[in-house]
């Protein structure tokens, strides 16, 4: 326990400087408040680090000299660019951050009630003329939801509490209440061949690379919208303007293989792709730093962090 | 009991092509999910219907003819055209859809994330600048419904359930879960400086006619943004513009003092005005099909239909 010690918890910050200027007073702010006595420095030596807190682009590739880190925690939900590392063997946790989730519920909810109601028509069509074409009700909107993890759930749920008919899909089986949940690879041509719109919120993993391909891009419904505020990967750029050329309605991108997308990048003037700069889901450092102690804290009094990466599965 | 019919059930429509050709496809469509084996046309000879679906605006003028038909079903909620004709003996049956609160609800909230998350900036903004604005949370955009009649509460309610901080306004006390209920002339005051966001639901009486005027545009703290789903004359136009032009954030109209809008108003012209075309609540095929549907249902059941006029109170 945390109160038997007689020497502070010592958290090694490996992030880069932004993170840092980010997380200097928010990371002190959530331990005092979590009751924990931490040294939080971004200078401890790698055999006296009790807990590592990184993000994917940190400093640290070898993290063999860690012998004494209980913990290595992200400030990001992605762990894709640490799982891989072979000498990265401490326990890794993702980031579980509340804010997080609401942040892309709004973003998702927005996004999809943007295009069921088409109001680009009206945002881009200012020009007199009376454009009286009516939206179905939501109720008549099929949307899928592929990925049912904490976010894929959250929004799957949102969409469903605002009466659109939801279908999730996840690898394995799942259940939540409200959600038609399919699974496996006939459960994803079901679920993307009676989609109106289809939200990705998939890890990133081998499994999932590239998995809307120009195969299931053609399972979707003709005017279809694919709205991707998961991973840049899991979408074959090239399939996805052919997809569009040939009868896709829309694609609403907020990741990307590139970030900044390049501003050559084909996705900028293509006129049924809507480019968002990674926004959907921001990760608020006040929220962010709470959610780091209290897994610390967790990990201090014996209990299972929230979040923790299985190696196998990739997250 | 339809099942036990050898013979299929005769629907007339008997209302303009306009309607026809909203309706052709999506009446059997509702025919068929509520198990009613039903022959829908326009041409049945009168004393071989078994009901009519009609508008004010239809082509029957004496309904005396129709000896056999169980029932009149209007499309329309309104049915002053109607009630007076004494030709019509037959039960006659106004519209009543649940898809009008729906529709209210999914446009307001559509419009009200879209303003929260800025989404126009990159619907118009597709230029190949990475604009990396991340939005606050909902649960620090305060919004106000003015207006808590059927529509304003569930609007304030879905808006709530996002996690937006909502207060709600109405000429008497209200009290509704989950939402700041303020009344009366203080409360209105109070209502407008805290909203980021303000909709406004009310209905169109003496008392509201103008009722944002450039009094009370003026107590919106800056870059607020008003929504007008409800009456145009709930706002005094010329004030909008100059409260606009003083820093208001922007203005999404659905409904106009004249409708359509005409092209040289300059509410069109204007950047921070979005005009739409009064499509926030209208009646949808789909679910007015399923309405009409239910109620020969119900008839064929021998069950009260729902809506049945009442001929001496006129509705």
């Amino acid at each position: 326990m945390s109160t038997d010690r007689a020497d502070p918890i010592r958290v090694l910050f490996a992030a880069p400087a932004g993170a840092w200027e980010t997380y200097r007073e928010a990371l002190p702010r959530a331990f005092d408040a979590a009751g924990l006595d931490v040294e939080l420095s971004r200078d401890i030596p790698p055999e006296a680090a009790d807990y590592l807190v990184v993000t994917p682009k940190g400093p640290i590739r070898d993290f063999s000299p860690f012998t004494r880190a209980r913990a290595v925690l992200n400030l990001w939900a992605g762990v894709e660019a640490l799982v891989d590392n072979p000498t990265l063997t401490q326990p890794l946790v993702r980031m579980i951050d509340p804010g997080l989730t609401q942040g892309m519920v709004e973003w998702v909810t927005g996004h999809a009630l943007r295009h069921h109601l088409n109001t680009d028509l009206h945002v881009t069509g200012q020009d007199g003329i009376w454009r009286s074409h009516v939206p179905p009700l939501a109720q008549d909107r099929p949307v899928t939801v592929l990925g049912l993890g904490e976010l894929g759930a959250a929004c799957a749920q949102a969409l469903a509490a605002l009466g659109f008919p939801v279908t999730g899909w996840s690898r394995g089986a799942k259940a939540i209440d409200g959600i038609r949940c399919l699974h496996g690879s006939a459960g994803l041509e079901t679920a993307l061949r009676g989609a109106q719109i289809v939200i990705l919120l998939l890890p990133l993993t081998r499994l999932t690379h590239n998995l809307l391909n120009a195969t299931r891009l053609a399972w979707l419904p003709k005017g279809a919208v694919v709205i991707n505020p998961g991973r840049g990967p899991l979408i074959d750029d090239d399939a996805l303007l052919a997809a569009l050329d040939a009868g896709l309605g829309h694609a609403t991108l907020d990741v990307f293989r590139t970030e900044p997308l390049p501003p050559d990048h084909p996705f900028w003037a293509h006129p049924k792709v809507t480019v968002t700069p990674h926004i959907a889901s921001e990760t608020r450092a006040l929220s962010a730093a709470r959610a780091v102690a209290a897994n610390i804290a967790r990990a201090e009094a014996g209990d299972r962090m929230d979040g923790l990466v299985d190696r196998d599965r990739g997250y």
